[in-house]
């Protein structure tokens, strides 16, 4: 199975970050995680980049703030599909981080997902990776159906608590 | 190949979906457009997300505007990737169709490209596709490189027009 | 008396939601509160908005946060008056559930309230069901004057406290 | 059947308007149009809401820009449901009136809809009186299912004009 | 000397506010404080305002959040200047508040001023009534003078601590 | 009587600000007309202001664009009333105007009116003028009453168009 | 003298930038004009920035739109000041553009000037210039000066046609 | 070496401003500090900036929140570069201060870092004063490198702890 490549731009961002670790160790899908800044060390983020094809990588996520520029400079790179998460920091509320990730010009896009939204960053990555790969499609469809049984069961406690009083 | 579904909330995102067909068709990507609407016909693009897998697609574009809630009510039905194309109105500029198709909660990711990016759409869908295709992965490089020369013909010409002057 | 629904896309919008609850119960208005995401669970989210006319529902109360669809998805699938409450989630203060819940396309409205607006939502749903229940609406002009009231009472307050000093 | 009260800030809202009147009309359901402003003639304003039910109105919409306190006004003097109608005006996109119509306080709401959304407050105004009128309710059906129809027959055009080229 | 009218949509607005009243104690400019709801008693807002002239006022301040039509319904009826103070609430950080206050329509005008900015409104009704009283614009000016002299006091604590280490 | 001083930051703020020079003349307030710039001629600027109350004048009227700094510069330098009026320019829907107005820093308010509201920030100074002026408070409620009028006709209009459909 | 580098996302932006040319020569500081994308040519706008201290530049301005990643990209690989210029693009009035050029981390920052401030750009790259070049300083000076008598004279005209009707 | 000025428009900045302290100390750049405000201290403000050239200052860096005209009070009154930074106050994230810095008029620019970024300000300070100090230049490039190590020392640790985990 091909690799997730996940980048952020700062080790600050790993308490996001993580919740894409964790989701791709759920699917047993193989990753390597780094820390590149696309301003502090752009040469080691285009390396990765252009080299992550044929380094056996499938998908790449990045995760930065304020003027996120890490996905697109890793997109710039590689036409691997690039995901994009966009971290709030103290101001704004994480929409410069959204608009700087989102708004790509023609021809190099971002995947890009909610604000902090890492687990969504995994599980689209995992997605694309089940394209041809019916075993992952089938275990993401499981855990779609054990997400759905989950918010299943709070209705059941919910309705439990609150209809027999109406 | 596997197949690239387009899903447009109303035809009259037709003008911004047709970038996204033409790109598709540049790269000899099979695909079909619909239009179903998230709100009007419910029915009609939950049958066609729940069975976009086994019909044959790979990768699903949806694009609407205002509430856009088309990425996400096909996302809800299908484990494929769902990529999002807000669509701008004639109000508030995109940021409602931004913020609705972007902003999914955890589970259900849609891949956003920016406002009115259809043709990013249909490069995400192709980067996605060539995960496991490396003929249509060479493309894709070959493309970026005709991107690039492009752009540095435009710099030769900035560059004879004005630099001879300074 | 026909009955409210209400439907959150997630437990954790109980602590809004609650204060609906408790406005319907201060009103003696029967209510049955449910659990059900526009994107986790679709099926049972559309099949409680379609059956919900013929299953004695007057109107019904959708409760969602970021993208935020399930208020939508409802009115997708019933003709009935339906209420969002746009939730804040911890980014963008609401604005996100704000307009992916107000910025409906033609012919399917939703009727928003104010970001985290519960009790202002079931005051809408008996406002809704009072049109034709003249006791109905006798109790809320009565609570309305009780609310003035209210007001009154603390500008005497603020008029004892402060006035005599000026 | 009870009437549907519409009032508008200024007469310029007229265009606006105009599809929430076109739309009631085609439902045969009963209407007055008036002009009041919350600032220019605020009692007018107050004795058309204070009276409204009492008059024979079952719902009242109300259309305004800027700092759209019309709607707001008519509630704070019926309890009645409103609806109202942010309407753009040049500066802002129209999220002036979208903020000041639906940030109501505790006790006073007021049903909101889109930016500019004429046409879906006469529908909301139709399904609060459809709650106990099984004819209406059965023509809201009706609309419903030919909403879906055209955009049916939209995809069945656009499938013929693309689909054949994939 | 003319009186300054202090009215608030909601005693909670009191922590804010108060920094009007201790401002207008200061200098000794006689007011008035009140807690009026222009939604929950628009009877006696209104009456408030439309005999504030008669009774002794000369400018009125009002403040608000949310959907904040109080200053709005205050000028409404009365030809005094109204100043408003945008209070912010838990969502949007005010910006509710300020576009509802400040985006008033023709022949209306609220006297706007910053988001929460309570102290300013004060001082602003000061200065008005200080047009035609020259001991009041003294008054102002000496406070003036005081308020830079606070600064420049800071300025040489600044000067001390850091210049001499440059 | 006082007289209103009007400054604009550029020229080509005229088309704006002559809605509020002929409000003026409407009244027969006298007023003065100045183009001065808060940069590019600061100093003028501050000259302005700083003499504007010994020179007679009872409130200064400031329009600027963009980063709107001339109001605050203008009520940096005076202790009259300063009325603020954002102007739009060509980004951000005159948002930068509005912040850069209204979020004046406790001791120095600025009088802000709408984006563009030139009328109103005339009437606003006009109120000013005649909190001591009983002639001018009489013109400006006929006025007031003149506008009320006007709304009332319109609405004798719509409804001699409309009612009788119903 | 030191050159002054311009570079330009796509020359779709000349529009804009030749303010900035336009500028550069009348002060006769000596530049060169480039099109190079942060996205499309990563290598030559990182080959530009990271040799332009060494072939002349004494400073750098890039001006791109959307999620304008030009004017961080170079400061990446240069420490001569970089001047960012946010580029307004047909959605979201350059917001995007803005937020992306000037939100930048420490360590690598950006001279952001307004959305589209070509001209602004190019006068605080002859102000860096200036620091060490008392020449262009008085340059500098004199230009100031005659923006001041510009406006000046505007301000007679103004003065001239209205203040005589007072 | 020319001295870096930094003003801010109260001590209340302090915290923020001391960032940029912090960084010209490391670089054993001379500055001098003060406390000056556009609004309370205009004189003062002014009198600083126009003589900041001929008292040895290469580059003046001003820090205000709000209606944040500190920076452009400053820029009106000298050629030499201006950087603003916006510091964020208790509303609206800064978005105040930020479009209050960087919107500049023709002519006029202030060279604007992200909301607090106050070490930014002080690395351009640098980088102006370095344009012709090939000592300090290199002194940049070298806390450049050191920044990239820290980058990549990060980055081993994070690929140590989560890649052999893959």
């Amino acid at each position: 199975m091909k690799k997730v490549g996940i980048v952020m731009g700062s080790d600050s961002d790993l308490p996001i970050v993580s919740k894409a670790i964790d989701t791709l160790k759920e699917y047993g899908v193989p990753f390597e995680v780094h820390v590149y800044s696309a301003h502090r060390t752009p040469v080691e983020a285009k390396d990765f980049s252009a080299n992550a094809r044929k380094n056996g990588f499938g998908a790449i996520i990045a995760a930065a703030g304020m003027a996120a520029h890490l996905a697109g400079a890793v997109a710039a790179n590689t036409t691997l599909p690039v995901i994009g998460i966009p971290v709030q920091s103290k101001n704004l509320g994480g929409m410069d981080a959204l608009l700087s990730t989102v708004q790509m010009p023609t021809g190099i896009p971002v995947a890009t997902v909610a604000i902090d939204g890492a687990a969504n960053a995994a599980i689209l990555a995992i997605q694309m990776l089940a394209i041809e790969d019916a075993d992952l499609a089938a275990r993401l469809d499981a855990a779609r159906k054990a997400g759905a049984d989950k918010v299943l069961a709070k209705n059941a406690d919910i309705e439990a608590k609150f209809n027999n009083l109406a």
